[in-house]
Parts: C-alpha cells; sequence; structure tokens
C-alpha cells in the first residue's frame, strides 16, 4: 500500500542545485531513473541521490495515461542506464517469477495485473528493477537518510495503511512475496479500547487498530485534528510499540525508522520507545526508533536506488 | 533456547550405513564436524549429511569437561576441513563482532561469555562456522528435510521453550543479533484462558503461553499426558496459529516447519492449517505448515551445513 502523501510539486520540477547537465562529465557519470507507484500520485525522478537528481509528479489515473506521462519524463531527458520501479502494491517482486514485474491482486482494479515492469522496460529499452515502495523506502533511507550505514533496519510508514519494509543482515528482505507487516494481530484490550478495528480482512489487526483511518474512526475526527493531550496518542503508541515488539523479536532490527502521516505527530516517537523497552524488560535490547530523513521523497529516491545509484 | 530433545544415543555411535573410511575416495571427499550445544546434550557429528555421518553425544556439564569431550572427539578421528556450531543462546553471530563465536547472556551461568567458536578453533586447527541452534536446524531442514529446496521458510520449535530460525531468500537470517520468535505479544483472551502466562520477562508473550512449561502449568499435568480431545489443543492451536500469522506477515515464508516436543501431537498440525487460513482470511496465502523431517538430528546436521557440507 502507498501510504507517504506527497508534498505537492509542479511538474516537472529540477533541483535547483543540481549540477548542470552541460556538464563535461554528464555523459559517463551513471545516471538513474526512478518511478514511485502511488495511489494518487506517480513520482519520478532521474539522477544519483537527493542532491544529484531531478523529480517529477504525475497525477495516478488508468495505467494507459499515466504510464504515458511518465515514459514521456523518461523520453525527452538524456537516457538512463537504468530505472527502479518503486510500487504500491500487491506486487510480484520475484525475478524468476512469470508475473515478475507485475501489480497483482491489488484493489485498483485498473491496475491489477498489470505488467509495470515490462511496459517500462519495452518503451524505454533499459534495465527495470522493481520492489514495493516501502522497500524502496527503506533502501533510500539506508543510502542517504536516518539509516545510512545500518544493515539491519526497518522503515515502517503510518498513514492511510501500516506497512514496512526491511533492510536485514544488508539486503532487502522478500520472502514468498513481500512483507505486510501492518497485518500482525496484536493484543487488543478491549475495556480500554473498545474499537472493533477497521482492517476489512481482519479487523483488528495492527493496521485496523492504529493506521489512520483507525484513528480517525475509533474517535470521530482525523487525527491530526486531535490534540497532543489526547488518550489516543497513548493508545497509538501502545499498539505501535506492540508491532514493534513483535517485529523486533521476529527480524532483530538495530534501527526501526518510522514515517507516514500519523508519525509527523512527533510527541509519538518518546512514547513509543518508552512502552518498547517497558514491553521487552531487558530480554532483547530495544532498537532505536527514529523518524526519517527523506520524507516524502524515500520512494522515489529508493527507486533510483533499486536501479543502482 | 535448546528445544528438541535428544533420542538418547550410546557414545560415540557409528551409522551403520554410512561408506567405510577404506573407500579410497575419503581422503579427497570434504568432511565436515558439527556440535550442537544443548542445555542437557552436545551433539557431535563428522560427515557430509544425513546419511554419511558419525554421530555422537556427550552431556552438557561444566565447559571444560564438556569441551575436552568435544575435542577429544574430534581428534580421535580424522581430520575435518572445517566445523560448524549449533548452539543454545543468546550467542554473538556476527563475525565483525568482537564477541563473535560468544555464548552471551545465558542463564546457564558457566558458558556465559564462552568463547566457544576460539575454543574449537584454537584446539583443532579449522575454520569453525556459528549460529544458533534453531537457524542450523532450518539449513539442515532446507538441505536434507522438510523444506528441501525452498528459499523461503521457518523452522519453528515448541518444547522447552518455542523459538525459530528462518531461511529468507536463501539466507539464514540474523538481524542485530538472532530471531527470538517466541517472545512476540499475541492476543491472549483471558475469558476463554485465564492463565498469566509464564514466560520470566514477558508473562503473555507467545512463550509463556504456548510452550511446554505453559501447557502443563496451565492444566496442571504435562502435555503428553493430556487426551488428544482435551481443550488444550485448540487453545495451543490457536496461539501457534497467531504466530504464524505474526511470522508470516513480517517474513513472508513459503513454509514453517514444526518440531519440538509438542509439535509431536500430531493433530495439532491440521488445527494450526486451518486456523492459519481463517485467521489470514484470503488477504495473503497461508504457508504450509508441516513437520520436520530430520527430528532430533536436525540441529547437528545444521551444524555439519553450516560447516559447508
Amino acid at each position: 500500500m502507498r501510504i507517504i502523501s506527497w508534498v505537492p510539486l509542479l511538474y516537472p520540477v529540477g533541483d535547483s542545485e543540481r549540477p548542470s547537465t552541460k556538464n563535461p562529465y554528464t555523459k559517463t557519470v551513471p545516471r538513474f531513473g526512478g518511478i514511485e507507484a502511488g495511489g494518487s500520485k506517480f513520482g519520478c525522478a532521474i539522477g544519483a541521490g537527493p542532491e544529484d537528481a531531478e523529480f517529477a509528479e504525475i497525477p495516478t489515473t488508468a495505467p494507459a495515461e499515466t504510464m504515458a506521462r511518465v515514459i514521456e519524463f523518461f523520453r525527452t531527458r538524456e537516457p538512463v542506464d537504468a530505472i527502479g520501479i518503486a510500487s504500491f502494491g500487491p506486487i510480484d517482486p520475484n525475478p524468476k517469477s512469470p508475473a515478475f514485474g507485475y501489480i497483482t491482486s491489488t484493489p485498483k482494479l485498473a491496475w491489477r495485473n498489470f505488467d509495470f515492469a515490462g511496459a517500462v522496460r519495452r518503451a524505454l529499452g533499459v534495465p527495470v528493477a522493481f520492489d514495493t515502495d516501502v522497500n524502496a523506502a527503506a533502501l533510500a533511507e539506508s543510502r542517504w537518510g536516518a539509516a545510512r550505514g545500518l544493515r539491519s533496519f526497518l522503515y515502517v510508514t503510518v498513514g492511510t495503511g501500516l506497512g514496512g519494509g526491511a533492510l536485514i543482515d544488508g539486503r532487502l528482505l522478500h520472502g514468498r512475496q513481500h512483507l505486510e507487516m501492518g497485518h500482525i494481530r496484536v493484543p487488543h484490550d478491549r475495556a480500554r479500547d473498545p474499537f472493533a478495528g477497521n482492517c476489512p480482512y481482519h479487523s483488528d489487526c495492527l493496521e485496523g487498530l492504529a493506521a489512520g483511518p483507525a484513528i480517525q474512526e475509533r474517535w470521530g475526527q482525523a487525527g491530526h485534528l486531535l490534540p497532543g493531550e489526547h488518550p489516543a496518542w497513548d493508545l497509538e503508541a501502545e499498539y505501535l510499540a506492540l508491532g514493534i515488539v513483535s517485529w523486533t523479536c521476529t527480524l532483530s532490527p538495530e534501527t526501526i525508522v518510522m514515517g507516514g502521516g500519523v508519525m509527523q505527530r512527533e510527541e509519538l516517537f518518546p512514547k513509543i520507545s518508552v512502552r518498547v523497552a517497558e514491553l521487552l524488560n531487558g530480554y532483547l535490547e530495544p532498537p532505536k526508533i527514529l523518524p526519517p530523513k527523506l520524507g516524502a521523497r524515500a520512494g522515489v529516491l529508493g527507486a533510483i536506488a533499486l536501479a543502482g545509484a
């Protein structure tokens, strides 16, 4: 699920700090393309990192229309050596699978069974890397952001949905398909929180109790309208801490980078850290819990990182 | 934690089916040593796989005494090319750490801060690989057992404790330290199950609700004495299914191999599979849930696999 919201940008937008393309080295330095596919916007980038990239965004409509604009963005610029795609899901990121590069069973019907990587490869004739938006964001935060240099950490986003990517032992984790960390079950004390949860599949899985829509439905107004002393935030910290305990026991990360709209409530970070330490109770060292550094651009920067940047 | 119990064996025991050491090719075929360190017994093996190995076991007493017998086992046989160690934990399996190869904060005080890999390397002069007993068992089941050929699966053991190892995308998972999958929190319906849980750190984490000692304490007698129609088994399947859902969302395994004393109750397998499918509710494909094939030898065979077999 695509969760980070884009900061609105004009299209296309050049990064004023990036080196001029008149630089004589331009043609010898590899340049990478990135596409981040979200439910409302596609982000495109060409470059080699956050300080050296051109960014653009394109509204998500029908595949033919959106993809035509994406392809046009790349065709009207100097060729790139490879393109990375960071997509909403579910997707098939397994290069050995016949459906590699496809968006699979997404509820966005127009995009279901869309051969995303194939479309880009056929149109632009360059190698294409393909992964989830959250794995790409994890990769970007490890390359240029809050998790720089770490070999084992999670990138978790709490917004319209709740999901995460993982870099463990220096590699993005996939497994059979990809991670769906938001759908774990956690203890739900109905005396404290009678809200039944609103995940359409699992009711009170973690996403159903702690993503933005659960906050809104439980309290009758959007989280960003609730004051800092509202009991919503202690409860939110409790659920996220329970999730972090499960992920920590199962993946052993050093650090968990938490982004997305809900995590813009900075007061959540200390509340969560305290509760995680209480729950682990000295048995395991608690992971550091940090905000992201790349913000809304983590996904598209992760896409160029997937391509090889 | 060391959980699989050893089938008692004479010491040392030759495998009658292994090729004679008089075979003229013996000296050119690499042979590997394996040591599995458990709380009550150490297993030793020399060979290249389940059909070609000599096994022995040694009681776990003080490090000096136990290790002298382990070293003697290897010294009195043809030299091996490398040795793998599969140890109870917590351990430090990170080759870049100064404490690599140590048993660290174990409650078995005599073994705390014991340089296990260093002791073996110094005594026998061969390369030493070092990992957890459950990761080693996972490796052995993937090489020769129930998970042969799989790239992403978990090996979970439910016995005196509850823990697991993971092979994901073809590699054993470590993270910062190693997995402690038994200590995740799961929903605990106190109306159905008033037992408070008996994990000394977390009370009602999964291990505290579902490992062998929890069954014994909740029902007043050991699990193997409870009849198949006892409500203990539906409750046990519920907790294990909740654990499997969390691990599946977080690691995306194709298969989960479940061993250990509690899982010798074969009626648990269908109960767990049904409940996992209900809990996932079509959102993710349920992993296959299978018994191990290597039984009590998974750990020591994993140790020779760690060494390179």
